[in-house]
């Protein structure tokens, strides 16, 4: 399966390197191809491919719709990283930074009308039935990124506005990835739809263990600060469950903690877990992640039954659940 | 046809609010809600109606997919005023100015989701042939944006640049809208290119025509202050020819006004027009503006051969170039 991906991800950033990013005005490709060229797991355009291997092994004919994936989940990045104000992006500065904000906002509006192109070249008897989908999880996308920055402001979430933000700003985008390969390679729209409700499942899944690593992640493999979203107060679930569940003194050194601007991140770090580890505040989430990859995988036993090759999507997902980093 | 005008834009903004503008988050709905009740002429899907008016009479049947053209036009310009840090669009704030620039870049993302996905409810049998034109329009849109921005900081712009760059960033689209209706209405590919080509052309002396009144206009008549592009040293063809043909004293004198940061608006207004004066530029740009005009319109005479219906698109165009404001 390793092997696997590597073939995936080579042909894919193959197959980048095969768009015409030599263009003019430069201001406006040449962050594209910074954007391409910074690699990523390409997991969206693997999914994909997984989806469509449920039937077909001829993956290669469905490379460019797969990237239309790639393309659109990069143009959101571009634009995030402007409003999140992030000075890097894989190791390497973000394109606001590296150039600007303008080129930055032009330069993703390209890449997403890019993506469409991509799209386009979809072999399907029902083109407008993919771009429906496609258009709807853009949208959702659009909506998850301003709910968590409306989150930002809010002085309490809820566990369950949390899990609505974190399926539409990033989940949908997996559901829609294996929903596409599962069409392309033959299924049902009705069938394809359990790919959609498997992937968003295991989406919101995949978010929540990245929310567990960054607090109880191993420093070295996670590659990057562990208690990163402590410092930052970024409200995961761990943290809007703390907030739910603390009473008294301990209530008390929770609002402390999150206010105090001026404290030693160590020292927060390693006060706020150990508020965790008073409310059992790691069980509680690996509960809700566990919770949604089980009903994620309940999605399976439908297709199961018709004959489908699950293995090589359910191995891409145990792998990638199984990972510490 | 100025009634008719009015009951086209009057179905236009009927057809805008039944839009789903309602949803949650309300700081993405709500200043979509807001560009698209702001008015304007809505020239764009207008056009295409004309287009489709060659062929048709029942143009109400494409009122989704020519609005589909003003959503797109609106992203546009919610975009482009964050750029160009425009405090005002049609006498109100704009969305970046009213919210910020986090709301205006993802508002304005939305928008062009529902941009394409208004595009589909287009009746046609060659749907992705209309996709094609319309990814190949919206990045030459932001090409053009994008040379609009590089002019800027560029000592000196030829004619042809400044040409290239107008017919990019606004002509195309104008030209799009055309062919558009025009195929939708049955013309074929070949005659709807023709549309295409007459609106780019036309779109190009609309814009000179622009320039021309920003200078030389009613200032009662123009509803903005004339002379501001002067005032911000606009690189338009009249300031652009005027370089290329000033020469000794002028050539000082012109740059002077030019690099003068202090100098009275009303002052540098009055001297730059004497310059423009002496050296006959208005005269130039209407004849650049005017041999655009006869360009498009030699476009027309392959389709009169056809028996088209052309009176609807030519009565609306001239209209538009007799315009006087």
């Amino acid at each position: 399966m390793t092997k696997d991906l590597k073939i995936f991800q080579e042909k894919l950033s193959e197959r980048l390197l095969e768009l015409d990013l030599e263009k003019e005005p430069k201001e406006l490709y040449e962050p594209i191809h910074y954007t391409l060229s910074l690699g990523g797991k390409r997991m969206r355009p693997i999914l994909a491919f997984m989806g469509y291997l449920c039937s077909k092994e001829d993956w290669e004919k469905i490379i460019d719709p797969a990237l239309a994936i790639e393309l659109f989940h990069n143009f959101t990045l571009i634009h995030d990283d402007i409003m999140d104000e992030a000075p890097l992006r894989r190791g390497e500065p973000t394109v606001y930074k590296k150039w600007n904000k303008d080129i930055a906002i032009l330069s993703g509006d390209v890449l997403m009308v890019m993506a469409y192109d991509l799209l386009m070249r979809a072999d399907y008897s029902d083109f407008k039935y993919l771009l429906r989908l496609f258009n709807q999880c853009a949208i959702e996308v659009c909506e998850g990124q301003q709910l968590d920055m409306n989150f930002e402001e809010k002085a309490s979430v809820s566990e369950a506005d949390y899990i609505e933000m974190i399926r539409l700003k990033t989940a949908v985008l997996l559901g829609f990835s294996l929903e596409l390969g599962g069409l392309l390679g033959g299924m049902t729209k009705e069938e394809s739809q359990h790919l959609r409700d498997f992937g968003v499942n295991i989406g919101i899944g995949f978010q929540l263990k990245d929310d567990l690593l960054d607090v109880y992640g191993d420093a070295q493999k996670f590659g990057k600060q562990v208690g990163g979203d402590i410092i930052a107060n970024k409200k995961t679930l761990l943290l809007i469950k703390a907030i739910e569940l603390a009473e008294g003194k301990q209530k008390l050194d929770l609002h402390n903690l999150l206010a105090d601007k001026d404290i030693d991140p160590v020292k927060k770090v390693r006060e706020m877990k150990a508020i965790y580890a008073d409310l059992n505040i790691e069980a509680i989430a690996e509960k809700a992640m566990n919770d949604h990859f089980e009903k994620g995988f309940d999605q399976l036993n439908d297709l199961e039954k018709r004959e489908y090759n699950l293995q090589p999507l359910r191995e891409f997902t145990e792998a990638l659940i199984a990972r510490d980093h």
